[in-house]
């Protein structure tokens, strides 16, 4: 690894890039790349949902007719027609958009995750999060120094009564109260919805104390269930709601398109910072994707992945309540591709990883997942990648793993 | 502007994003936008390069046939098979591929920038720069508290004896010295190139000092003339170039494909860095551009480039001539997109700008491209985009108001 080489500048970087924790769940995937493993450890959709035949003639025919723009440089907020599109698709899936609001493209909701951090947080500023909560996101706000709080949720999402009290405790040690982050539907990793009277709480929680809300919602559009899953952003009265999407799971992940919609202030702010970060992303991933809104191919996917990830959902809770044994619990998602399981305490599902993956199956060890510590038992388990008869015979592998654990086999 | 919430949020990030310096480049584009304007501000390449029909063919292609992948998720350095193909690229057109070295694909070559501001620079570093040089690496760099240090150019590119002296100056003041940032070819905005003497020179500064040199390279594949445009890369003995490269001005910038080649330990920090930022690039773009390099249609754009280029870069060489008055000097480039213009001492062309808009013709006043200061009387003349007609008439109604200015009118 060392070149030949400016060993100062080597060490000064490995130094460095401590602070860019590697993603455990992708080191993890880089793991079982190529082997035969049943791999309950991804978030991919399962590819059959991609509507390649239409996606195919949407870009032939962007590129033919509308080449001269969707091949050069374009905006940095975005293309400004497909802005127009994307916030008209928003308000007809009940997304509340208002006059004071805009929206801005960015390269996979990552890259507003990212900029949210680079714009809001300086060293030491607080941000609410659930526990457990989505990885990606501790790791790109941890980068600008943000110090987290945390409330755990149960099967009606966030404790917002806990939210409440760690709110007043960083208020009484004279912390900076930045903001919440939530997921409130099917969320990552816990696959728990939060329930509507809870959602209210928070914003009123949000209001009392001056807090900026990022709600990141990348499964709202395809609940398996009827549930009332009205986004924060609708009920929000005062404009603190920044409110993230994607395409990656309705439509195509490999296009790389997210977006913030939020007050003109915060979408301007996200913008400049955007410039030096990528300029702009993708025009021509942003031609496909409106032509593929207008043509009603978003709706098609999400009608698929309503289905084919119910039947996946139903077998694995299925495989769960066959194979794991007594002591052991999880959720029942609603929606999105992930099922989060609760171990008996003192089975620590890291050090039991290596077993596991030797027995041909992988999940993600969950303690990453809790910003304060904690969760040694649990992991996450996606079930939207595998096939349902991987899924029965993955769940039945780690069933008897667990129950050597609990020394019951 | 201001929501209904959060005035102290909304004042941290007015005093924040004043970080983010609004490029000066992309807020005149805004400018002129709609308007009959003829514009030598811009730096787009001209969309008849663009291979069209091949593209829409390769990309229905590719979504048909190998949609699974290339509308997924993709590894954060790259499509694997992509880094391959290119690398063979790099390798076909002269740039060394070392051993040790790997490639990373980035959102657009600014993401590179960016990464390496990000993993290299710490408050107070000094970053050697050209005098002009590229706006976007300096707001990129200053955003990690950059110093930059600049070396002027000449016809034969940065002044490295100036350079030299620079680097001995910092280490008498006790500076950290970190890294060295060059577009050796063509370079953006000046138009020169930097001669095989210098080069060679710079890189001997660069060993005797213990530098990182970063050699952004977006034109050497396509000039106008028969010129040795032998990359830093492919000179350097000891791992210690970072090369930079992007599709933008040999296919399509609507890509947003760049990359950095470099010693495997500067990839692995890059890789870890983006996962935050953006977790990977368009996996649909890069499935493109592979298929685009293998059908040798980057060759096609490139021999289409040179040959329309060649004819608007002589225009605009002309109509200087012809109109420009007296005292009024400019480069010769033998690629790239630019013309860099000197207009008498006095002439400041930023207070100059409103007028040249009244009078139907934009252009970049070259202020902003020198870290340091001073080219009040400078301007960067874009030939790439506006047609042969619009050159020679947007140079004759600048050189009348620069004649205005000089009181030869």
């Amino acid at each position: 690894m060392p070149g030949s080489v400016n060993p100062r500048v080597q060490r000064f970087l490995a130094e460095r890039t401590k602070l860019f924790k590697a993603s455990e769940i992708r080191e993890l995937l880089k793991l079982t790349e190529g082997r035969e493993i049943i791999s309950f450890a991804g978030g991919l959709p399962d590819p059959e949902t991609f509507p390649r035949e239409e996606l195919a003639e949407v870009a032939r025919e962007v590129i033919l007719e509308r080449g001269r723009e969707a091949l050069q440089y374009s905006p940095t907020p975005g293309v400004t027609e497909f802005r127009r599109v994307l916030k008209d698709f928003l308000r007809g899936n009940g997304v509340a958009v208002n006059p004071d609001d805009d929206v801005i493209i960015t390269t996979g909701s990552q890259e507003a995750l990212y900029l949210i951090g680079k714009i809001f947080i300086d060293p030491g500023d607080v941000v609410f999060v659930e526990a457990p909560t989505y990885l990606a996101a501790l790791n790109a706000f941890r980068q600008f120094g943000a110090r987290f709080m945390s409330a755990p949720v149960d099967e009606d999402g966030m404790k917002t009564d806990v939210l409440e009290e760690r709110v007043k405790e960083a208020e009484r040690e004279g912390l900076r109260l930045k903001m919440i982050y939530t997921i409130p539907t099917s969320q990552n990793p816990s696959g728990v919805t939060m329930s509507m009277e809870r959602r209210k709480h928070l914003l009123e929680i949000a209001e009392a104390h001056d807090l900026i809300v990022v709600e990141d919602d990348p499964y709202s559009f395809f609940t398996f269930e009827e549930v009332d899953v009205k986004p924060l952003k609708t009920l929000d009265k005062s404009g603190r709601v920044i409110y993230l999407g994607t395409l990656s799971k309705i439509l195509s992940p490999g296009l790389r398109i997210g977006w913030a919609l939020a007050e003109n202030w915060v979408v301007t702010s996200m913008e400049l910072a955007k410039q030096s970060v990528d300029l702009h992303s993708s025009t021509l991933s942003q031609y496909i994707a409106m032509e593929a809104i207008r043509r009603g191919l978003v709706d098609k996917t999400v009608e698929k992945a309503r289905k084919i990830y119910r039947v996946k959902r139903d077998a694995m809770l299925e495989s769960l309540e066959d194979y794991f044994p007594q002591g052991c619990s999880w959720t029942k998602p609603v929606g999105g591709l992930f099922i989060f399981a609760y171990l008996p305490e003192g089975i620590d599902t890291k050090a039991m990883l290596p077993e596991a993956l030797e027995r041909g199956v992988a999940y993600v060890p969950g303690a990453s997942f809790f910003a304060e510590g904690g969760g040694e038992n649990t992991m996450r388990l996606n079930f939207s990648y595998p096939s349902v008869t991987q899924i029965r015979e993955g769940i039945r592998r780690l069933g008897l793993l667990i129950k050597e654990k609990i020394g019951e086999a």
